[in-house]
């Protein structure tokens, strides 16, 4: 959509698309879909009515159905599938590959996804249900179970001719290792698919493969897996139980790409979403709803701080020029505090800070905290005297600034480790937490010492 | 770092580390490296004195010095690099690879990446100028130049000669493609290295290569990168220049990589840093000066917004409880719109909206802005009836927050856009327009609305 032509011609797409759904043309969809390139798909879907994305998957089979989901980002499949009934969705669902079946699964509600799950495969199901109990940012939730694996004892020409049977799907997935099992499907080696190249046809999987390979557990943090994935130049790792059976794969691919929604899903989070997708396609009471559950919770907190100036109402009646510099407070400790927010956040997610290391972060925010609150103290305390010809009234005001702008910056730089330390998530609440705690310090201060100094204002 | 014992493990080494600097022991700095693990030797550095670190990498030899700055991050990395003089850095800087020689010396003061460079060989200095030139968020930022390539007329036998040659080096840098080079440089194809594996070795490299490969151009937004990793399962993709000369490779990994810094920064201009890292271990001035230089933008922005109190003191004087909540009004709506930012943000990064489609997001937000805007402002409004006891105060507090919220959810849905449109940077800007529209506007409906009902509150 970067110019005028693609434009025309995705609305043309588009109504073409409306149309097959309207007339049930199931092959007119399926050619269209395979016309439009990756995220095109995706903007063509958020595009459609509500319930044409739901006819145009009832229209298709499984098959070309689980196509769709793959091709849109998993919030729009499960806002999809939510849509149909479970026995139609089911088909669908039991052809995405393992891990975006459970990604999809995990955005339903428990009552969808359990119905869903009733509907797959016993075998099937027990696996989703195992791969969706896994936390997110651990190993377990972004592997998947889809791996070619060869026993111990075959030969070089052996899986060689398995390799040629198989040509089609091992192009097509781009397999680029092997896995070598012994009795009990236990983990014995790791074979690249490229080392084939160099061994004689006669040798047993067991002498070209890569022995002791390293493993990780489900429960690996994926913070550690980039850490391996740099060192060794993987491209996958091989997931085993505590039996160390292979039950799964985590390519590089998907361990950079689940950092990446945890940087995207904090961003969200700071900006009031708390981490819930939200597309404007999506129905309007909920897209309100999503965001009024935050909104409610932060008036609250707006009340509580506003409470402190509530109750120095005679101090402000007497110099009213201070309610001029209340928002300024607010805003400037809020801005100065979050600074440090970043920088913890950043620093703890590339483990260069300890959410115990509170001595060493106070020591080094409380300067940078000091320098700039003197800083902006006295640029907005000449600005008060200036104003109202009151030195008195820059003091106040310069010296509740430097004062407060110290303590935000310090309490923003901790607030982060100590959820951090609380097992808390520290992008949903650092924020909110920041901003009362300032806000109800930063009006203390400028209103406290405004009525200590107070026949010097008037 | 995770447990006690790590912590008294890791203060150890550190200890060990500080102690062969401080006796300039290479050896045992060399061995003390070799044994720590990924993400801790950036700890580890981290952690030194300035000196230190400086110290450090001059007593290696320039093979060392670079295997030690590819461990640490880029920004860490130039922060050392900077306290050299150009003629030792040089050599360091030449072993890096193509794409972290450029990135490390974009990260540098003018005049110190401009003596690093004249102090590297001609050819090398090019090369990387020409890297360091191309645009975050494009291809060219993000490819290297070490690619394997083959001239079309090698058999598959000199071909495998040549891999047996150099096996070591394959298998380190884990080499999937070969590129297959035409008279003059032009790429002809793209050999897959298992494709090897299925060729008789007579055939020469034309023959067996992927021909009329899909290829980008240094320009191709990383954006467009991700779509067609998605769609092919491709783990590289060759980048040509107008004549069709491959110049680099850009590979799935970086650019996922890129994306997810890309998340980060926005993440971090957001909150004031101005996509500037900082690390603590920085000296003192530096991360003073670059929170000051947003901070010092900020203070002109809430001066604008106060001078609309400023010019309406007559009727804050009347009225005091309006003080009250006016810090309240600016921080509400600010926060509203920042939810619709999130959303317009995060649907132009997975492309589900075009920059020119004001009229969608405008009909959108107005809509949720008006929902949510009713029902903060009915509570807000009831509140201040109940405490003052006068209906009149409820309403004029309720209708400023409800009708500011509405225009801060479409300002914030809409600002982004037109931020992008214009090909500024949504994340850097977006918060400051909207807290300074919100807050100017939230000021003046409050207080306009209580001046023309000022016979009512009094």
């Amino acid at each position: 959509m970067s110019n005028h032509e693609d434009s025309q011609d995705f609305d043309l797409r588009l109504e073409q698309l409306a149309g097959a759904i309207e007339r049930s043309d199931a092959g007119a969809i399926v050619q269209l879909l395979g016309e439009t390139e990756g995220d095109d798909t995706a903007l063509l879907i958020d595009r459609l009515e509500a319930e044409e994305r739901s006819h145009l998957l009832q229209l298709l089979t499984p098959e070309q159905a689980a196509e769709v989901l793959e091709h849109v980002h998993y919030f729009q499949g499960a806002d999809i599938i939510e849509t149909l009934p479970p026995e139609r969705a089911a088909p669908m669902v039991a052809e995405l590959d393992s891990d975006d079946r459970a990604d999809l699964l995990k955005e339903l509600s428990k009552r969808d996804s359990k119905a869903i799950l009733q509907a797959l495969a016993p075998e099937q199901a027990e696996e989703t249900r195992r791969f969706m109990a896994y936390p997110e940012g651990t190993a377990g939730a972004i592997m998947y179970s889809e791996f070619v694996s060869f026993e111990a004892t075959m030969t070089v020409r052996e899986i060689l001719e398995d390799i040629q049977k198989h040509r089609e799907d091992y192009i097509e997935y781009g397999v680029q290792y092997a896995y070598v099992l012994g009795p009990r499907g236990a983990l014995l080696g790791v074979l690249p698919v490229r080392n084939l190249l160099f061994a004689r046809p006669e040798q047993a999987a067991s002498e070209i493969m890569i022995p002791d390979p390293i493993t990780i557990e489900a429960e690996t943090p994926v913070n550690d897996l980039e850490n391996i994935f740099e060192q060794h130049n993987f491209l996958g790792l091989p997931v085993v139980d505590t039996d160390h059976r292979l039950i799964g794969i985590v390519d590089r691919e998907s361990s950079t790409e689940a950092l990446q929604e945890a940087a995207t899903e904090d961003l969200l989070k700071f900006q009031g979403l708390m981490g819930k997708e939200e597309l404007r396609s999506m129905p309007l009471r909920v897209r309100s709803r999503r965001r009024l559950s935050w909104l409610s919770i932060n008036i609250v907190l707006n009340l509580i701080s506003a409470s402190v100036i509530a109750m120095h109402t005679d101090t402000l009646e007497a110099v009213i020029a201070l309610a001029v510099f209340l928002p300024i407070i607010s805003d400037m400790s809020g801005c100065s505090g979050n600074q440090a927010v970043a920088v913890s956040m950043r620093e703890l997610s590339l483990q260069l800070v300890s959410p115990r290391e509170f001595g060493r972060v106070f020591l080094k925010e409380s300067s940078v905290g000091l320098i700039n609150g003197v800083c902006l103290g006295l640029l907005i305390g000449a600005i008060a005297w200036l104003w109202k010809g009151n030195a008195m009234l820059g003091a106040v005001v310069g010296a509740a600034l430097a004062l407060n702008t110290t303590v935000a910056v310090c309490v923003g730089g901790l607030v982060p480790l100590l959820l951090k330390a609380l097992k808390q998530d520290p992008a949903l609440a650092s924020g909110p937490i920041l901003t009362t705690v300032t806000d109800m310090c930063g009006f203390l201060l400028i209103l406290g010492l405004a009525s200590l100094a107070l026949p010097y204002l008037v």
